[in-house]
């Protein structure tokens, strides 16, 4: 079968339609985003305007933005208007203001007014991801006016599934699953039938706090609340898996070293994708240059030992990769909330003895490679070091990420990349102390 | 405030009980996680039981097998009974065989029947994961006879929300939300009302693939067929985010290089952690002894240029970084999709141009570095090396979690630390081909 690609250079108008409408939404977004930016607006265009809409919506917000700029206008107004509320706050939010201000225009004034109203809150909140188009229930009616208002007002909300529980001044005092209510005898009141321990998140609360508390609590919605505990909109479970998948992404890229782009890959340019990643090189190789200032300290002891310098490459790596075990075991750890800082010396005394089990391990084998290949001093040397550097990697490793995390930092930060470099110095000078201490030089 | 974990210790069960009415059942199973092994049944006793169940499900499979050793019997045949069919098997698999029979014993023959079920699928396929306990509708039924349905069998569905619709023989033909049924005039019929382009899933699919099409299509449930695609469960959304953070965590320990562990972090011994690096640490080793022999090759020319191996943990330092760099970003676009197998060209020749931008910037900042603290024909070798090795580095590794990938093994596994120690040994033949070149040696 063709790819999507090669169909739309070949222009066959009837082979593209045939393949659209074998292909599911999902699929077909995906195939889209996979497009050079400028082919993408033919094949959409063939759509019919529901399925268009789902495709619209399953791509990521930069691939909505581009394919905006490549459709005309009137198409622009009728997609905005289509998509909920939150979802159209996160596209706004990375499209320029001047475009951002002409599709806002286009909408109906309730329409544009949700989306002001998540555009006021700070990015990485709740405020910005929640929907405010939501069914709540009084604690005083019945199960049967309730199933009513979910009737009349649930055409156009997010979700009618977790419906939360509100007293006169929109204060939020419980909740309540569709289920519940459909099951319920009709005239049951709902005070009696809801949950009065609901969860809920404050408006600035970050949105991974939020999607995690969905995901732990296996929630379909969340309800978000003012300062004053009022309602004011819900987090639904498709928006808490989207954030999650954007978080994993960005800890993924500290956690190699390179800032997070935050789009998918081929959205990228190549300028762009070196530029997040030449500002870690630097600093790093200019971290790095503190091993050059190491080994000339020991330049006296390299020139009478030349073998010396044979090793000096297995030692940083092996206490490089050490490192970056500890250091991404203990900063997934952190972010699925694991460990905190307080858990602090009981995670470095663990790594601390991990690195040592690891290191006797590992300095034993290379004590006898060395041995044998070379001889009974080197062997020791590298041996002994091999044990050191990985204990000291190891706690190292999980001191510092807890310590980024505690200063606010993002602790995949100080996770792998960085840790091999400060490791890599620190190594070596372990290592040459050792070998005068056991060469006699 | 006291930890749980002092309450425990000072044996007062009055502020111990205080303790648990005041905090909510995620928390209190993520404390309990937290607490000795031991210490986790003095406080779980003291819940009620529809508390200790929901306290119980938010648990680990892991620490729920703990839990379930430090009970006493009838204790945990209630427990196991109260649990979601696909739930219990994930807690079944865990757990040795001999107990799983003990437990499988204490269940109605009804909730074994459906456990069993579950079991008879191989590991990390749909089928373990599904539920059986799911309300399918037929296309003949009116919206009211379907309400009835959901009111007579929606009790102890795992959600009612997505309805799956079949015809006599049980095949998957459609799919409904709650929302319309009830939206709907009670006599309209399921069959014009459902959506017949219906996700579903094949029981052996991978249950990785599974989770990411319910984050995805933004589904609440995704009907599981077998091969004549007949219903036989569903697997929700809060499955779904458990299994992606499993996953992510998985892919994580393999970036940092070391066997996923797949338990929450202090319930790990310290032995275990270190027999999940040492596999990885011993191979890395091995394979970073080549540096030792390229060393060993070009002694003479280290000896005759000791300056020369001062630079030797900066450059392979670089170059580990930067093909970091690239195979994070590489790996992460495959487990997301946006990066396929048939993309390789493109995304090696994109790669290469990045890392050739990042070793000219940072190979022109080394020159003017090494010169002036150097010399001119120093600074010419190690700013070569640099922008040659940056290239290489990038370009290998975007090639090799990308082929990882086709020969069907997890690309994370050919990520950051086993590119480092690959691109170690070819970036020093490189820099000394380089430097015999410059310097003439």
């Amino acid at each position: 079968m063709p790819t999507l690609a090669e169909l739309v250079e070949s222009g066959d108008i009837e082979r593209l339609n045939d393949w659209l409408n074998e292909t599911n939404t999902v699929e077909i977004a995906e195939e889209l985003a996979r497009l050079d930016p400028e082919q993408r607006a033919v094949p959409f265009r063939l759509l019919p305007k529901d399925e268009a809409i789902e495709v619209f919506e399953a791509l990521d917000p930069t691939d909505q933005q581009a394919l905006l700029d490549s459709l005309r206008d009137e198409r622009v107004v009728q997609l905005f208007e289509a998509m909920d509320p939150d979802d159209r706050a996160r596209l706004v939010d990375e499209i320029p203001a001047k475009v951002a201000r002409r599709l806002l225009a286009g909408l109906s004034p309730w329409e544009r007014a949700l989306t002001s109203t998540l555009l006021g809150y700070p990015e990485d909140t709740a405020g910005r991801i929640m929907s405010p188009e939501y069914v709540s229930l009084r604690a005083g009616m019945s199960a049967e006016q309730a199933l009513d208002k979910v009737r009349r007002a649930g055409r156009s909300a997010e979700t009618v599934y977790a419906l939360p529980v509100t007293d006169d001044q929109r204060h939020l005092i419980g909740a309540i699953g569709l289920r519940d209510v459909v099951l319920a005898d009709p005239d049951q009141r709902i005070g009696d039938l809801m949950d009065p321990d609901v969860y809920s998140a404050r408006i600035d609360d970050d949105q991974e706090t939020v999607a995690r508390l969905i995901g732990e609590a296996n929630l379909l919605a969340l309800p978000i609340v003012d300062t004053e505990n009022r309602l004011v909109g819900i987090v639904t479970v498709d928006d808490a898996i989207e954030i999650l998948e954007e978080e994993e992404t960005e800890d993924i890229a500290r956690t190699g070293g390179a800032e997070p782009v935050g789009r998918p890959y081929f959205t990228v340019s190549v300028f762009r994708l070196a530029r997040t990643r030449i500002v870690w090189l630097f600093l790093l190789i200019f971290a790095a240059s503190l091993t050059v200032s190491v080994l000339d300290v020991f330049q006296a002891t390299l020139e009478q030992v030349v073998t010396l310098s044979l090793f000096i490459p297995l030692l940083i790596g092996t206490g490089g990769n050490t490192g970056a075990q500890s250091a991404t075991t203990v900063v997934r750890a952190l972010a699925v909330g694991e460990v905190r800082f307080e858990d602090l010396p009981r995670v470095v005394f663990r790594e601390a003895r991990v690195g040592l089990m690891l290191g006797l391990g590992l300095g034993t084998i290379a004590f006898v490679a060395v041995s044998l290949l070379f001889d009974l001093n080197m062997g020791l040397v590298v041996g002994l070091s091999v044990a050191t550097i990985c204990t000291y990697a190891s706690t190292v490793g999980s001191l510092l990420p807890i310590l980024a995390g505690r200063l606010g930092l993002d602790p995949a930060v100080l996770s792998a990349p960085s840790i091999t470099t400060i490791v890599d110095a620190s190594g070596l000078v372990i290592y040459f102390l050792i070998a005068k201490a056991v060469l006699g030089i």
